[in-house]
């Protein structure tokens, strides 16, 4: 059983409350730190925490506090963890882990040197179709992988700290982003160096400093590549959805509009919000159980259990730095409209991999281009003659 | 917390206690009663129970459990609830409660004689999306209920006893109606009195004794009407839909197939057997998170809490009761071609309530029958004259 | 190539133009009849007709005139038939045929006796989905069909005398029905007989004499099941889709809503009215060709092709016959709550089809239940003794 | 009426021909040219022709052609229209029109020159579901556009010059992506300048020469975005996809896989071969009538009927020669790894388009960032003071 304390208690606070108390859990959050003395009442009496704060410190050191949970905006998330090392309570963090790598490698070293428990909460890494994705592509159901979509847009965040640059340390790639990122290092492989990203970034709608629609490339050393889209200034809801690429498949997952509900509503009859849909009437597409089909559940039962059976999680603060560290490289090459190389001080995958062939024998004298069944039921080749290097079609039945 | 004593270590019962120590539950299978020895050791060794017996009352007499969950072929259902309200134990029982009526009828008798707490474990009226659907309809956003179709086809069940109808009472009617009969109930209303039914059943194509496809309707008091359309025949995986239409609205909701998780692979690359899918190759759907997909954590969380506040869960074993007098009619209506009354003895819901008008006002002389927008921007009316009953046309600007 | 005659200058009249003097074509709408002076008028000025009457047999007469489409309300198909038969022009009719099955075999004999071209407008059986569906199913891909439903509902018709029970001769059920009723005779076998059929029906919502919501069970002899499940009442657009299920496959096809095309739109921007949804705002759910998608452009290819080939069209007048009687006893049965039996007094299918055996041998003990793949790998099967009739599990690997 | 002569009797010449002289057409191919003389004979057989030739010259004089269509591959383009420029024969010409820009803009000032007309067979801009969204973006439903992506990827094309550089001219980027670049012009306007492309290709598993993966992003001057996805290595049929982002509203456009028919067969019963699909069993997703639904009818309609009204097809050959030029900067850039610029010698759009302003006006003294809808049924406004560049919450009722 784990006691937490939530540092933060706004919109993603009381989402990862929800998932920690939901259903038959074990664990209890029983301190809440937040900026506002209201918020955190309030927080504390929706969630029956013992004990409440606006000094963050305080909670963080509460002696009945077992893992601290942090909740704020990108800025503070540093300041945050520098508290958790000093009084040597185990920590999970909300994404993004910093604003640049070098925040969230000196995040990563304050933790191993204080050697407490570091989890990044990376929740769409946790997603029960995600889970089960991976689950088939390490089983090698789709063969070698080619290429890892992931795309997350939907028109702007909740609170206005996202929208200021100098708090969140970015605009919707930096926000966004660090999901899909994640999600294709997972898919091609964590152990696969990320080499060299190729971003587009543009402030398009919304009157702010920060990008509010990103496009980027992300080279990885094995030849596969990743690809991630993120907008804030997307209309119709949440656009959330991977694809995966593979020699032997495909996988496409779909996490948010049309996962089996839908519905129609003239709004006549109720005045239903629909939550994060942009509308109360039409089609809507709601999500059952938003805690559960995000991540979330699946995400801190990784973490506690992990901290408790003394391993390491799936998501570590080392993977948050290696996010970091690519979208550092995408925010360069926006700028310098280049290819930027992903600088890694630290790297703990392989190194050196080399790209597969993609010379299959078909035959002593050609390599296999194509086979394929034709509509009289004959088989069609198509080879390309290793001597000559002349692409030929031969049928064969 | 509750100590759980599983009757039953076949497919439902590992199923159930997946859901009841899955995530980070606080709650505890302790004890398995199996009918054969080495699925009793098997059971135990898997979930880590402290008791195992081939002996039905001594697992459930023993002191550590708080809570008896009945996993048993149909015909067990009820001896399994006499020993525990001779034993004073609180029971969640699977579903259908009981074969016929006349037995659920009495095995919701014993439980409120003797004062246990009775739990009845539809599981696809806890699913997330069904359980937001029903919000979302009792919230009135789809006005008055017209029509609530559930459907629940597949290839056929598991084990053996299935398919012998003195075990299992009935076929793929009993099996997968009762999810069906109880889906509609609560969105139409579930103190609304189901009248009659009409139903044809056949043996299509499993040479068996029981039906293998089965269509019913289910006329309610208020006018509204159910359906249910089952079957072991189908081929594709598992189709597991609901249809809601009323007056304001429409919700569809799709259980299995096709909610946001597609996969095609061609097979060769690894040994993946997809589960409840029919092949390995190809296209397949699965789903992200089975046991909380299809409802069995929101069951048990319901379950539970119940018992411990001391309140009803939103199935009771009266709920079974009033499914399976439901499908006693179903079966004598496949019999006599005739629509056959639903007969409860025992009935707690609403009496004598009226169908609602279908005269909507639209003047002092009309009946609006639709209202539409035409192509060139005008509002065009459908109207009946009190006076004459003649349907007349008329643009509005 | 042929010169037609529009009988109706309404809704259909015109969807029917569009599709006959679409793309290239060869065809030429060169008459219309129309009620009201002003809309022969509209008609004719928009389609380039070079005749116009509201005086029907002058239209039919007219020498330039080689083939009449009927596009008006129910109660004129037969005097308009009449006319084509006493001038002997070639006929087409939009569905239904008739009111009953009485009106619709006069008309078949009036056209068969005249030795004229008789074609049966019943588009949903030309759709490009149904034709490829129907092949599939023809070339044996889904085994032995069990069960084929046709659903079609939507918020209720555009013009006042569908809703008039004298002019249209019914409710929904006649006016959607009758797609449904030959879309499953299709997938079943035109030649298998239609023996029996339940139907429920009521007026749920509008304040009219017919039916608004019918659904209803068709048994064949042959075993198969028939479904339909019509209403005005549907609010979300038109909801157009088939079910087929046989021994080895399924087929799904929806004709409308979930065809490819999402749009979401916050209906700011432009006063977009789109066809047949219910509003102009939020997601919407277009068809890309309308009359090619619902299948007049191949309904129509057919039906001149057939008559200038000599040969029957694949929906003839006898098909409408059989339309008729079945919704015929579709109306009985409303209102008898019995199995009424189809009343066909010409028939030229099949006699006396027997049911298939549900009997699979799986060797000279054993019939075959099921066969599955465990997740260990292994094969399971579940088998019932000749001898005994018991049901038994066995594993090979 | 137009008489086709078809240069090429291959594949895609077959699917002209279909779509040429299906359903009701009055058009008629007469004449075919192919490389062998067999291919001619089939051919000629199949569709009717009445004078076939392995000479090209004599197919495109022969004095009953109207129109030449050329179905070839694209090395043999620009000689084809080089002849019917000579003799004055009207042409349309299959995409890519040529295999680089230098070569598209020599066979459009041929055409020009020769005052014959020439229209561009870009058959995905003739998609049904690509012509009303089109119309409907041109209607503003969406607002401003920001983000035009098209995905095309198969498991790699038919005939073997498709895989040889020197006859093709490049890979599946030219191949596939000159339709995605099309689609994207069309939705931000083709008289948008396109500036720069970055692009990243590789051969990732064939053993050819030309890059068997590309993805592409291409600006333009009103700072919309165009994306491209395409590939010869997907697994899982064929992938057509279409996704545009405005201010107001988005749209996805599916045209193939999951477009409204949904098969499942064991494969036992038939030995059904679905075309494009990569297996004979298990779920499979037919498109209903493919001719249609791909855009060739469109096509063709709009092709001879520009020609023959003496207007502009809506897909000339100053497109073609346009979309050359942006995947010569494609290519370029995928070798350089720079944003190259677009080289248009020849353009005929707007000079010096600015981008949209992303100001909107709250108040005097604010922009609007966001507006959203609280659950406790509030307006929320994220709002930028114009003085401070401040950014803040305030809550409206």
């Amino acid at each position: 059983m784990q006691q937490i304390a939530m540092l933060g208690g706004g919109f993603i606070g009381r989402f990862y409350a929800e998932s920690l108390q939901g259903q038959r859990s074990r664990d209890k959050v029983v301190a809440i730190y937040a900026r506002r003395e209201e918020t955190a009442q309030q927080f504390a009496a929706d969630y029956g925490c013992t004990f409440q704060s606006t000094d963050m410190e305080a909670v963080i050191a509460h002696p009945d506090v077992t893992m601290v949970c942090i909740a704020l905006p990108n800025n503070l998330h540093a300041p945050a963890v520098e508290l958790c090392a000093k009084h040597k309570k185990n920590v999970v963090c909300t994404k993004p882990l910093g604003r640049t790598a070098a925040e969230a490698l000196h995040m990563m070293q304050l933790v191993e040197e204080a050697g407490i428990f570091g989890g990044y909460l990376e929740d769409l890494c946790y997603s029960p179709k995600f889970l089960k994705a991976l689950d088939t592509v390490k089983n090698g159901a789709l063969g070698r992988i080619l290429w890892a979509k992931s795309r997350e847009t939907h028109p702007g965040p909740h609170s206005n700290w996202f929208w200021d640059k100098e708090q969140a340390g970015g605009g919707c790639m930096l926000d966004l982003g660090c999901h899909c990122v994640e999600i294709a290092r997972n898919f091609i492989g964590k152990d696969i160096r990320p080499v060299e990203v190729m971003c587009w970034a543009a402030t398009q709608v919304k009157p702010i400093d920060a990008e509010d629609h990103a496009i980027a490339l992300v080279k990885y050393e094995n030849g596969a590549i990743g690809q991630f889209e993120v907008s804030w200034t997307f209309r119709g809801g949440m656009d959330l959805r991977d694809e995966v690429m593979g020699t032997e498949g495909t996988i496409w997952i779909n996490n948010f509009l049309r996962t089996g509900f839908e519905m129609f509503t003239t709004g006549k009859a109720s005045d239903y919000v629909a939550e994060k849909a942009e509308s109360n009437a039409g089609w809507l597409f709601p999500v059952g159980d938003e805690v559960n089909d995000l991540g979330y559940n699946h995400m801190f039962t990784d973490m506690f259990s992990a901290c408790e059976a003394g391993r390491e999680p799936a998501e570590t603060f080392y993977d948050g730095y290696v996010v970091n560290a690519i979208l550092d490289a995408a925010y360069k090459s926006a700028e310098t409209k280049q290819w930027e190389p992903v600088q890694l001080p630290v790297w703990r995958g392989q190194e050196g991999v080399e790209q597969a062939s993609n010379l299959v024998d078909y035959d002593a004298d050609h390599y296999l281009i194509k086979e394929e069944m034709t509509h009289y039921g004959k088989k069609k080749l198509i080879l390309k003659e290793k001597a000559t290097g002349q692409i030929i079609e031969r049928e064969v039945s």
